[in-house]
């Protein structure tokens, strides 16, 4: 199976299949037909077997897709067969709203370190961590974390980028609203909240 | 100018167009070119002048574009040239979060009510409001409410974005993890911070 075939689009789409999958899972449930999975989604289901064509899982007429095996060749696809460990940056509202969001573990990611450059942040405990000093973010590295939420204020985003790139992060999930300037090889998905919530206007 | 013929992916980025060109305006700069725009956005510039030609705003060869009309042009389009006031429902950690977030006041977004349905929070200060009960929710249509961010559990969100559309909102930016199941009418845009995240391990 070729997975750098898979367009992008679709990957985008895997994480929301596989939060479906895994929710029907924990229920109990052996299949799903797309029609199903479609309205759950209120995505097209012609788009649903497109897409999960792509990596090999095909239903069958009548029945539907097995629900643990589809979600299982999903988490592989995504790399999230094996639990998967993020860093924190910025345990400010934010940073603390996302280190408490319940949404994480489903997909078998674990935020697994929190820093932030604040003296009065830094020691201090966060659901079951304690934060640490921005500084120590090269320690990234050994501990093997490759994965980043960045939720700093504007101006300290691109310095802590730098910084999470020369740790070795290779993912960065940007929540500051403003573009990061990293090498190509490291991906980075952004979510400007404010962006998001401008564009509405124009439906109205 | 048919505005309806712009497709949606051009109107996903214009509100970052409007953020770069409102700080430009903020520093006085008369002018930018597509290249600079480019580096800034980390976008390409082809595809910027193409999107700036679909709302009539041409850049000069050598010169660029004019910071203030194109900005004013964009506004237009988007309808930010008048505030656009949003009512906030939650009010935890995420809804404190965005309720303080500093990125909507640049594009003339307010938000300009906050809703929960904890006793404990309902008449309590958050910022410059004071949060009001999510059952309240129904006044959005006399005080010309059109917009909400959703920030409520997932258990919630149905039934809050139910009272919203009742209400006569027309947009809504969901930051539960869930999807909404709304009329036509109504526009949602979803985030999903969880979901953004779970993508980064496939580009390990």
């Amino acid at each position: 199976m070729k997975y750098h075939k898979i367009p992008e689009e679709t990957i985008r789409r895997m994480p929301m299949y596989l939060r479906a999958l895994s929710l029907l899972e924990r229920q109990g449930q052996q299949t799903i037909s797309s029609g199903q999975l479609a309205q759950q989604l209120h995505l097209k289901s012609p788009q649903i077997r497109k897409d999960l064509s792509y990596f090999g899982a095909f239903g069958t007429r009548g029945i539907g897709y097995p629900v643990n095996e589809t979600a299982r060749q999903i988490r592989a696809i995504l790399r999230l067969d094996t639990p998967q460990k993020a860093a924190l940056v910025g345990a400010g509202r934010l940073g603390t709203a996302i280190a408490s969001y319940p949404g994480f573990s489903l997909l078998g990611l674990d935020i697994a370190a929190i820093f932030d450059n604040a003296p009065n942040k830094i020691g201090k405990r966060l659901g079951q961590l304690i934060i640490e000093d921005t500084r120590a973010v090269q320690s990234l590295k050994e501990r093997n974390i490759r994965l980043a939420i960045l939720a700093t204020p504007s101006e300290a985003a691109q310095p802590c980028a730098e910084a999470l790139v020369k740790a070795g992060v290779k993912g960065i999930l940007n929540l500051s609203p403003c573009t990061l300037n990293v090498p190509r090889k490291v991906k980075v998905v952004s979510i400007d909240i404010a962006m998001e919530l401008g564009i509405l206007p124009y439906y109205l």
